[in-house]
Order: structure tokens, then C-alpha cells, then sequence
């Protein structure tokens, strides 16, 4: 059989920067493509330990099949973590855990979409969760962003016109926290100001909470989740970002009918115990001083990119964001920039990004790229964000072609 | 919200024991009802040792998403397993790991299946199994069994009488090793004889091979996927049943075009890292010296249920399997006896098992009980068995009502 080629970063991303040959992944010398957290911050000396007193208590359940919502006593400290956090109650029973958040994404999105449906998301989207709605046979419309994430008019005036043209949304997916891709925080105003109009058009919305907890500027927004209890909100959440991907837990909670519906689309029993009694050993001892640890790590990162953009790309029309959480950093290049046509030189020069319009459901984004700055170091971050700019510089990237 | 219930041995068991109340899962005091392993030989320790090794040399990954196709070192392990212990020879490219051999089985009934389908499994199947066939829209029909699992010439003639109805079947679901829940095993002619039925019907297999390795005594029967290398022959098989079901770790191995469908239903990205790197690194060193503990220690249960059922049985005119490998005895009481009506009675008695109608497609099997004998020690199997035997005697199961 031929090697297979399968993204990481959405199983079905148009232009995914990472190769794979033969089943091994090459990562550019500065990786700036997929949203990986810093290696230097897991916390494998903490993890060992906690699966240790793990296994000491209850290691033989191992002999049985994962609860289907997954291990009681994480569901018990996820219930606490919320309530504190994020200012909602909901009872360990209304909690499923499960392999990452890309499971819970799915779960509740194959229990809420029916082929043939329109679906809402921001303008930029995660691609992996926009495969995962089309998969599921819908039609996603991006709506409208500027710098602080949906325009409640904006988003109004779409579902009007969608609903005119026969085709009513049939709910919003959002990140409105530190978003994927584009790094933004949608204020709490807007966030009532959305409810209201999900509300009015009968709406439900599916509220990926994934990177709240990477916060390490200013105050968190209220979750959608906290300011309305009627059972419109479905709220997802996860555990890769503060501690490894790899360990594969995220969660969601939503009312009884979808989060039944939702489990009935679950391929086997719940997720991995194994990790799942490290984690929840871990972080009973070590949450908030580990997110402290994570969070210090990030801001040093942020900083070093956004200051070498600065640098580097001033007075060439380009503008980034400045997210104060998260991952990510959104630059909008000059419109004559194709980075399409740029990603794959980039590339082979060692540094590897995302292009624009691997988020882009409305097909925009040609000149936007995403540029996650929490794997590599600080230095790394200043070398490859000037390496980038180089090579732009030598491709002509900023001249403007006669006649245009 | 009210307490949710989730079966934990196939998600949509008609009749399942196991009594899940707010998450809390009621065991019998004897529970032979689900496939629970021996907990005295999960290798707690041998794991943390492997675990440590793992993560002090590739920890680090953890912070990347897993390879779709999950650890490659792993599937490397099992490529080399595959050939030595099933003599057939894939690819690590061509093996795919997931969360228990219930994904792995999800992911290749969606693969193989539309709505309106026709799909062959024996007469008896383990629920979780039938669940997955029928929720990906197929009608299932149960091929007659005898002693020695699926009879070759009725399955031929099964399969000419539905293509004559216009119900011709899509493919057949086996296991043909220690079969759940008959524990038969069929024997290698058999196998011949059903791959040349197969492929005059044009109809592919799933070989589900997950208790292969639970072999004490005899030889194993070669792999139908290792007569026939044509394409056909899709192949599961597990890690649960050697180590602990709450590391979910399965796999499978089909044709490219079958792989790369059956991964595009995968709900997010491949399975747990961290359990992949303990697993990984304990089967490199303790794999065969570990199967032959949990084989020594399972015989031991099997011969003490088996000997207790013949003292205890022996003159009702009930009948039960010796299986040399697996979890399960299958026993077929007399006619008369509502095993549906007994189970909740022997269960409040402290005895737990199912009925042959959680795995009946056919809707037969009242008068059958699976029994797994793995989870309580050699003088529990004993007791429990004795135990159902009075419960039986209590409540008249063998006494033939006036007319019959």
C-alpha cells in the first residue's frame, strides 16, 4: 500500500503545511502551523506521579470498561473547575468526558446537524471542527468578524438573510474566547447581545471553550454557557491545551436530549482511563499553579513574536493581532498577497504556518495566515518570524504587480 | 438533570445487568456478566515502569496531536506481532489504532455499511457489535451456528435464499476465535470453505480476532485474514483483553480504499498518547511472558466454572461450552427455562450474567446465558456458579410445567 497522507490539523484541511510521508510527520525548523502547546511546560515528573497514586487506588477498575461520560471523580472536579471559572453549575451527570475536544466537537455536532443543514460559524474556523460540520452534511456560512470577534448586527442581518433565502442556520458554532484562528475575545455585551438573537431566531449555539484557561492578560468574559441556563448553550471544553494533546481528554456538558443524542454517536465505551486517573491526580494537586506555570511560559512567546512582527514586517502594510490568551496570532498581509502560493516556499525555507483560507468557510483569506506561537521558544519565535520576512522580502511579496 | 443510564457492554443491550444509576455501575456480588479481565493481572506496575521509559525518552511529543493512524512504534509492534503470531504480514501504514477494538469495529461497520444494508454476524453476537451494525442502518441476520461456530453450507444457504428475497447480504461479521458470546472456535477448514462461499458472493469479512491472544490450549486457527491476502478480509484485534479494557487500545488492518474510509469517521484524532507510550513500551519487553500469566490464570477460572456447572447442572439437561481460550462459557438450559425472567431474580441474588437475547439478531436465545468467567477468582467462580444453581432449583427453573 502507498504511504497515506493524513493532516493533523483537521483530518480534511485544504493545505495543511505538515507533510506526511510514510506515516512520519516533518515539522518545519520553526513550527509555527499547528496549535501545539509548549513541550517544556507538560508536566511529565507531575503526571507520573499522580498515575502512580492513580493506579495505587483504584488501578484494578482498569479491568473494567470506562464509564460511557468517562471517570466519575474528573466529572466531579470538571463540575467544581466550572463553577468557579466559569460561573455555571452543572452536575457531574451532565458531563461527558471524552478523547480530546475534537470528540466532544463531534459528538455534539453529529447530534445536532442533519444533512442538508446550514450551519453558523465565525468567519475563520478551526478547520478540523468546519470538516467535522460538513462531514455531518451541512453547509457551514462564516459570519461576519472584525477585531473583537462576531458583529451581533452582522450576525442578525446573516440569519435573516439566510432564513429569507430559505436556508435558516440551524445553530452557531463559536470559539469566542482566544478563537481559533483568529486569537480574538468577544466582550460579554456581545455575548448577550448574540443570546438574544439566537433566542429570537430559535437557535441553539455550540460554545468552544477549549483555550479559556489559557488567559494571561486581563479577565475572562463570561461563557455563553453562564449568562443563559435555558439549555440553547452546548459548552465544550478540554484539558490538551494546559496539559498535552496527547493525553486526549476534553468534555462537554449540554441538556439531557442533546447530550443523550450525542452519546449515541460515541464509537466505543468512554475515553482512556489510564490517562485520565494521571490527570485527575494531577490536577487535584497542581491545576492553578500548573495554568500559572503555562500561561508565564506563553506571554514570553506572544511577546517575542508580536514585537519581531513589529519589527520585521512595520511599514509593509501588514497587521496581527495582539491576543491576550491563547495561541495564536492572526496577520492580515497586504491584499496582493498570495500566501496560498507563499506557505509552501515559506516552508522550505523552515517555517511552517497556516494559511487563511484553511479556515475560511466563505472561501476569504488568501492574504491571511495563522501563526501559533506557543510551541517554539521565545528565540525561536523572533528567528523565525524574521526568517519570514526575509523570505517574503526575496519572493517580492509586498510589490505590487504593474497594473494593479 | 435525572440519572442518566448508559449499558456499558454494548451501549444499546436490551437487557443488560449491570444497573447504572447516577453513574455509580451496580456490580453482582458474582458477576459473570461482562468481559472484565482478571484485575490481579493488569501489570500496574510493569506499566508505570514502561510509562516512565516512554515519556523520559519521547514525553515531549505528547505536546503534538497524535498520529492519526496512532504511535508508530506501536503499530510497528504490531505489524511484527501479526506475522508472528497470525502469519500474515501488513505494513505499519496499513494498521490504524483506536480506542478498544469497539472503535476499530465502529470505524470499519461505517466504512462497509449503508442504511438498508443486509449484514451477516453468527446467530448469536456480542450486543456492542450488533449496536454498531444496526445503528449504521443494516439489517442484521444471525448465520446458524453449531459446537464449532458458523456452518459453512447453512451460511452458503443463507446467503442464496436472502439475494433471491433482494436482501443480498453487504458482508460478514465474525469471530471466529473464542467467539463472544458462544467462546466457540472454528476451525481452519471451516474458514477455507467460508472464504471460497465469500468470494463466490462477492462479499467482504470482518475478521474480529480480539481474543486470540487468550489461547490455553491448542493451537490457534490460522487468521481468515492470513489464507486470504486478496483484500476481502478486514481484520480487529485488541489490547484490552491481554491488558485492561481502561487503556482502549484496539486496531484494525484493511484493503487502502476500506482504511481510508473507515478513518474519515473517526471522530478526532488518533488515541491516547500517553496509555500508547506505557502500552508500547511493556508489550516490548513483557508481551509473551505476559500472555502466558493471564492465560495460566484464566484456565484455572475456566475449569473451576466448568466443573462447578457439572456438579451443579449435571441431570437439569442443561448444557454449557469448554472453550480453550477466552472469556465465556455459553450455556443452553432447557427450553422452558425464561432466562429473561431469571436474570433480574439470579441478580438480586447476587449472581450476574446475560441472557442469550442481548446477542441474538434472530431473536432466539431465551433459554441461553453467556457466563464470563475472567473477572472473579477461581473460588468465586465456584461459588457464584453453585449459588445460581439454588437460585434456579429455588425458583422451579427445571420443573416442566403441567401441558408442556
Amino acid at each position: 500500500m502507498s504511504a497515506l497522507s493524513f493532516s493533523y490539523d483537521g483530518l480534511f484541511s485544504k493545505r495543511s503545511l505538515e507533510v506526511v510521508l510514510g506515516g512520519a510527520v516533518k515539522h518545519a525548523k520553526y513550527d509555527f502551523a499547528v496549535a501545539y502547546p509548549d513541550p517544556e511546560t507538560i508536566p511529565l515528573a507531575g503526571l507520573e506521579r499522580a498515575l502512580h497514586e492513580g493506579l495505587a487506588r483504584e488501578g484494578k477498575n482498569l479491568a473494567y470498561y470506562p464509564h460511557q461520560q468517562g471517570l466519575p471523580e474528573l466529572r466531579e472536579l470538571i463540575s467544581a473547575k466550572l463553577e468557579r471559572d466559569r460561573g455555571f453549575t452543572v452536575a457531574p451527570d451532565e458531563i461527558v468526558l471524552t478523547n480530546g475536544s475534537g470528540e466532544a466537537n463531534f459528538l455534539v455536532i453529529q447530534a445536532l446537524t442533519n444533512p442538508g443543514d446550514t450551519v453558523l460559524t465565525e468567519e475563520y474556523v478551526y478547520s478540523g471542527t468546519l470538516s467535522q460540520i460538513r462531514r455531518a452534511g451541512a453547509n457551514v456560512v462564516g459570519t461576519p468578524l472584525d477585531d473583537e470577534g462576531i458583529v451581533p448586527d452582522a450576525l442578525d442581518d446573516l440569519i435573516e438573510r439566510l432564513t429569507d433565502e430559505g436556508n435558516k442556520p440551524k445553530y452557531l458554532y463559536t470559539i469566542p474566547e482566544f478563537q481559533n484562528p483568529t486569537g480574538s475575545v468577544l466582550p460579554g455585551s456581545r455575548r448577550e447581545r448574540i443570546l438574544e438573537i439566537c433566542h429570537r431566531h430559535g437557535m441553539p449555539l455550540l460554545e468552544d471553550d477549549c483555550y479559556v484557561d489559557l488567559r494571561y492578560e486581563g479577565d475572562p468574559q463570561p461563557a455563553f454557557r453562564s449568562i443563559d441556563d435555558s439549555g440553547i448553550v452546548n459548552y465544550v471544553a478540554s484539558f490538551s491545551k494546559i496539559l498535552a494533546p496527547g493525553l486526549r481528554l476534553g468534555y462537554f456538558t449540554a441538556s439531557e436530549p442533546v447530550l443523550k443524542r450525542a452519546m449515541s454517536f460515541r464509537p466505543g465505551s468512554g475515553p482512556n482511563q489510564f490517562a485520565a486517573l494521571a490527570v485527575l491526580d494531577y490536577l487535584k494537586a497542581e491545576m492553578y499553579q500548573h495554568i500559572s506555570d503555562v500561561t508565564s511560559a506563553l506571554v514570553t512567546k506572544r511577546d517575542a513574536m508580536v514585537s519581531t512582527l513589529g519589527e520585521s514586517f512595520g511599514g509593509t502594510g501588514t497587521a496581527w493581532s495582539r491576543p491576550p490568551g491563547g495561541l495564536y496570532v492572526w496577520v492580515t498581509f497586504p491584499e496582493q498577497v498570495d500566501v496560498n502560493k507563499l506557505q509552501p516556499i515559506a516552508f522550505a525555507a523552515g517555517v511552517g504556518f497556516s494559511s487563511g483560507a484553511n479556515f475560511a468557510p466563505n472561501n476569504n483569506g488568501d492574504h491571511c495566515a495563522r501563526l501559533c506561537f506557543g510551541y517554539e521558544s521565545p528565540q525561536k519565535n523572533r528567528e523565525g518570524i524574521s526568517l519570514l520576512a526575509d523570505v517574503m522580502e526575496r519572493e517580492g511579496a509586498f510589490r505590487v504587480a504593474p497594473g494593479d
